[in-house]
């Protein structure tokens, strides 16, 4: 019932003009107003601020051919700031660059054993998101955030707490990559593959869902009320150390016969034959999955047999997830994704089999959209939102970028 | 952006001045004007509303004493509408009665083996709650709401789905009660625990904690945020149906080493040597917890083994729902709350081997604070709430009760 602080407001209004703009695209000052219950005058002056932030600039008119004198419209300034998502995961590193609509500016997977000293692998990191900052389209633009996908779990001060697969502890990424790139925000790469599905895959008009990343690790993005749920100190969605069989493999995390030792793309490739030490072409994150695929759609049976194995594992973790959560749906993505069609079924199975509400539960198991690049895509969303959700911070905080 | 319904506003605000006088006790307009931020006027006519409806009356003075005119206070009217909660578990019936401030007017508890047919079980239950109808507090006061705690999953209808340990399925509780009790809310049973915990037990101040309930079935209530998350149709927190043991014994659920087989009520006594078809005294639902609490202090030995078996147990099955939730606390609730201290350290040490964030997940395991209360103060808490967000409908939809 109090009235809210003053700047709040002007922060909140600038966001929300900023964001019609980077989401819908060029419209007039009328048809801001009317999008945002804002009137006219205190539109004008937004877009004003907007403009002097270097955001924002005037551009063609609304409905050309219309009657009546054409309105002024604004849109994004194409100078305007641009973000980065970043990823490092086990076998690959990845820089995107995107603007504050969305539009993808660059985008690079790139190859790279990361089971080494986290030193080398965020430098190298850093040298390739120098490199996309030296390509034309960052010429005298600044760098609005920066994320960075981890395949671990992280704490709020930019630091990764433990990536077992990359036998990593305590590194502060955030720290290493900020002299060269200004603010950098840390995240798991599950919780932003969940964002990615959410804000442009499989997960929209979900409210609530479970997002399963297939890779070397397996982890989980748990949605809630439509939007990311990371837990009371963000360490959520760890389906992948979900105890399958007390007397499994060891896991590098301390247990054994957790769900990533039975079910990852290290175990699907053992069980069905190949040398999990082999790259596919380009060292694309999702080449495992495509493999199988292939291979599946010719009846191998190795791998027909593999794929039953691990989507009754997978099953018996995602059972446990529908137990407690009852999500809408499992969202199977990484190397899943392209699997979905042959992993469905023993899924379901042990849905049926394990859940008290049975199929009453209405959870439907689905291929994530996004595939290996559900990640960095999601990187790429959480820095805009970052950017988005202050505008006035663009200029104070960001990195000058001289091209 | 656009003004709320003028309704909408009135209803928020009477409930916000009925929620002020229930929860806080009598006061003045002035006081409840600046705890509202609603102007004096605006209270003045609330007031007045919630006098008509019956809900509200004038009392004595504020602060005695004071400099000045004395203003006249106001509070809940003693004739305001109560409200019930009841719950069904496996081997007791209990009926609580409540008036809107949450100031307990009846409790009782009754030994009654209910896995049998629900008609009889049902009205055996609404037997005893029209018996407390006819206490006298009741005398001239209408049930504002109901709520029936189940130990099972429930439908957004008021039908049970089904209780494996009842083994009961698809039963209308609602609908079978409301004929004599008027409108009826049901609610798996350790959702309600968690509400009650949060209210007014171990989980108050808490924003994200899981409530685990042992009873003959093991349930868990998730808050998220510091409410209650029932998951996408209210099946969540399904924690006893988590499998442990694919090769454990049978469960009614139709899958095999959940839990609640290996570490449910029934199990315990049976590890620890007890035949748990044994009764307590007064059939108090924590009676197994008390008896086992005192038979561990005098250290007998099968007892401390049959502790240190199912804190094990329990333990998997916490790591799995910290792993994928990351709470801030597990509170223990039902038999297991007065053996928290014989089951915390085994249940740490799985947190701890289990746990991707390890030790640094944070996760407290507390004892819960009202046993085998839980439930039902959770059912007398959700009735409150229903009451207090729509004062109006308090006169519409409830039933009078002729004293």
């Amino acid at each position: 019932m109090k009235p809210a602080d003053p700047h709040d407001v002007r922060r909140h209004n600038l966001s929300l003009v900023l964001r019609a703009l980077a989401e819908r695209g060029p419209r007039s000052r009328a048809t801001l107003s009317a999008e945002t219950g804002l009137n006219k005058s205190t539109i004008s002056s937004l877009v004003a601020e907007l403009v002097d932030l270097g955001l924002v600039c005037e551009s063609g008119h609304e409905r050309p051919g219309a009657v009546g004198r054409p309105a002024q419209n604004v849109e994004l300034d194409p100078r305007s700031p641009f973000v980065l998502g970043l990823e490092v995961n086990v076998d690959y590193l990845a820089v995107w660059a995107a603007d504050l609509g969305g539009r993808v500016l660059q985008r690079s997977f790139v190859a790279s054993d990361n089971r080494e000293r986290p030193e080398q692998v965020i430098s190298r990191l850093e040298l390739l998101a120098r490199e996309a900052l030296d390509e034309d389209f960052a010429e005298g633009r600044r760098v609005a955030a920066v994320t960075v996908a981890l395949p671990g779990i992280v704490d709020d001060l930019g630091g990764l707490i433990v990536a077992p697969n990359l036998h990593w502890e305590d590194v502060p990424v955030a720290h290493m990559l900020s002299e060269s790139l200004g603010p950098v925000t840390v995240e798991n790469e599950a919780n932003l593959g969940a964002l990615a599905e959410l804000t442009e895959g499989a997960g929209v008009g979900l409210r609530d869902f479970v997002y399963i990343s297939g890779e070397v690790g397996i982890g989980a993005g748990i949605v809630i009320g439509g939007d990311l749920f990371r837990g009371a100190r963000g360490f959520g969605g760890e389906i992948g150390h979900l105890t399958i069989d007390s007397y499994g493999p060891p896991c590098p995390c301390g247990s054994r016969g957790c769900l990533e030792r039975l079910a990852g793309q290290d175990a699907i490739l053992r069980l069905a034959g190949w040398d999990s030490r082999i790259r596919g072409p380009g060292s694309r994150p999702e080449w495992p999955g495509a493999m199988l695929a292939e291979s599946a759609r010719e009846g191998r049976a190795k791998t027909l047999e593999a794929l039953s194995q691990v989507g009754h594992t997978l099953g018996i973790a995602a059972a446990a997830a529908v137990n407690l959560l009852n999500p809408e749906a499992l969202l199977l993505g990484g190397y899943f994704a392209p699997l979905t069609e042959w992993l469905r079924e023993p899924i379901e199975n042990e849905l049926h089999r394990r859940l008290l509400a049975g199929d009453g539960s209405g959870c439907a198991v689905l291929a994530a959209r996004l595939g290996g690049e559900a990640a960095v895509r999601g990187a790429v969303a959480l820095s805009r939102r970052q950017a988005l959700d202050d505008p006035a911070a663009l200029g104070a905080h960001s990195l000058s970028v001289v091209g």
